[in-house]
């Protein structure tokens, strides 16, 4: 038998996080319970703990995965007492937890808020930014987070087909879609897009529902009448009210007769994202699949061009993790990342040209080690008469 | 003629901030304009700029209020110059700004990223937490504000008259709600509330509609059926899609009949906040209206109470300040905060006793020298037969 190595154990510090879990998705996987104000949280020998008020205390006991939940008034009056203030705050709390629970320091992830940061390092505090995410596990999602992203993305198809539904269902008149005897806008599409994503249990917030040039900007959300004939980007990315997590898809529609130019440029977009899922396994760069993207784009053709006005092409990433946040690691982008089993990200490769419009379309995979697994179904039909 | 005093000009920093919008009200009220990616932005000299992708840079240039848009990859690009590195990220491009733009040093806002500040700290350059609120004019609201504000709460009543509407029309059946021939829930309610919410132009997102002892929990936004005679709180505050400024109002109903102790409780908690709203005027201290809410309460003999289990009473602020985020600055609670001409606050009494119910009134005022002018309107009658 060998003998067993003495690894002499690290003397690990504390994590400490203060966000609420609108902002900080760390802070709403490390409790799995939303609180709408920032309040403290540490884990120390393992063991979770957070510091709430009166408002947020019995519903933290009964419905939160702390080990722990400290009353922040409690420990308020403590701090008073240790410090002989009358008036304590957050930095005093934090001090007060140092001393009742022999912490040597902190590790911060690298949102934590610098204020408190400082005021806590000038008090001789060892606060340590963590390099990296706070929760690497976040990354690589269980069977369970798969599920609840999958179920996202239902949500997010439900939201497709509602405005693939108002399209096919529009009239064409002087050029125009004519939905239900009045103008279709973005806004009336968007609007039937969230409904859908409300009535299957999500909130679908920035909805994108834009056409024509507005398809090309592709963070624009879209406004005012849609046309014929023209490329529609729709990208819906709701996040499931039960859970947290997001869904993210897009796909591009035409209501009318589309142009060459745009057949080739919906074949060239679906082809590339066909190549990237093609390429997604078990460590692969990201990188990688995203430069085969830039390929398949270079060899039809199109050129990407930055100017004083802004970009055509593909200028985007090629993909982005998803889960708790609706852009999270790992990116599938010119930056070098290497895929982790059960990660999860988006595959949305795209083309915008004013002259011929934008197209986009977008699934997410789960990165499997015999490849890529789809989280996202929706056809790809997109000319609609 | 007095002779002119000269007072020295102090050298100023530039404000620094690096957040997404969807994080930072700061960084959506700097620019207006929403991004969901962090960036760089900064104030030297009276003028603002924005460091934009190219993902971002075009529609920078169209729609945001930005003095000027730098592009992110060209200004990478001067970093590598500078530092002969092939690889630079935020920290690098900060510390090139600074040399181009000769800036002494930044202030940033106290929720600043940790890491990014203390990255530049390393590097020597001089960074300052702004102490308090980084734009001190978010907390007064100008005349345009207080109209988007005021449209966020026609948003909230149109929520809440779509729950009352539910309830009025739901029949009793052995001591639950049924709404078309199906038993009312919290869900539904729910759903129905953000339904309406979408259709006004604003998506409202954890909306509470609880009941019974669920709604003892003022954060838990209820689940499962709702039953005759028991209060029924609904809490409604969407963020209007156009603006991203909030509406925020609550009412309380019951729908069957109300004991006598739930008549009470109703009453006390309307007239805790009439009496609030009448002290409401520019200069009064928001905890001298708290503690007269608390005083009101005492009178009646509701006792405010907190144990292992949680609390019972009133155990939450008065109100809080309402505009770009939900809960912003001013406070009104047992904190010491003057309220400014044109701060906008919430006023929401409630009491919460498990054998009662809960009930909360909400409302929203704007602080005038003259007294509170009501950003809210929806009638106060709860008990629906």
């Amino acid at each position: 038998m060998a003998k067993p190595k003495l690894v002499p154990k690290k003397k690990s510090k504390a994590l400490l996080l203060f966000a609420d879990t609108r902002v900080s998705a760390d802070q709403l996987y490390f409790g799995k319970f939303s609180v709408p104000d920032a309040f403290l949280s540490f884990k120390r020998g393992g063991k979770s703990y957070a510091v709430l008020s009166r408002l947020e205390f019995a519903r933290a006991l009964k419905e939160s995965a702390f080990d722990h939940v400290l009353s922040l008034e409690e420990w308020i009056e403590k701090a008073k007492r240790l410090f002989k203030k009358s008036k304590c705050g957050y930095k005093e709390v934090v001090q007060t937890l140092v001393k009742e629970h022999r912490i040597s320091g902190f590790t911060v992830p690298s949102d934590f808020p610098a204020k408190l940061a400082l005021n806590l390092i000038d008090e001789g505090l060892d606060i340590e930014v963590k390099q990296g995410p706070l929760f690497p596990r976040r990354e690589t999602k269980s069977e369970a987070e798969l599920a609840m992203i999958k179920e996202g993305n239902r949500c997010s198809a439900r939201g497709i087909k509602a405005a693939e539904s108002m399209l096919k269902a529009s009239k064409i008149r002087n050029g125009y879609l004519v939905y239900d005897g009045k103008r279709l806008t973005s806004e009336r599409l968007r609007e039937a897009i969230e409904i859908e994503c409300l009535k299957s249990g999500s909130v679908s917030s920035d909805t994108i529902a834009a056409g024509g040039t507005q398809a090309c900007d592709p963070h624009c959300v879209g406004s005012g009448p849609l046309r014929a004939n023209e490329l529609i980007i729709v990208d819906v990315f709701p996040r499931v009210s039960a859970t947290g997590y997001f869904g993210d898809m897009t796909r591009t529609f035409l209501k009318g007769r589309p142009s060459e130019s745009q057949k080739a440029l919906v074949a060239a977009v679906r082809h590339a994202q066909k190549t990237a899922i093609g390429l997604v396994k078990t460590g692969v760069n990201g990188k990688a699949i995203h430069e085969a993207v830039n390929g398949e784009f270079d060899k039809r053709g199109y050129e990407t061009r930055f100017d004083e006005r802004g970009a055509v092409g593909f200028f985007h990433g090629t993909g982005h993790g998803l889960g708790l946040e609706i852009h999270e690691a790992p990116r599938v982008s010119a930056v070098s990342a290497k895929l982790k089993r059960n990660a999860v990200v988006t595959i949305e490769p795209g083309l915008y040209y004013p002259d011929i419009g934008g197209c986009r379309i977008e699934d997410v995979v789960a990165i499997r080690d015999e490849g890529a697994e789809k989280l996202s179904s929706y056809h790809y039909r997109w000319a609609l008469s």
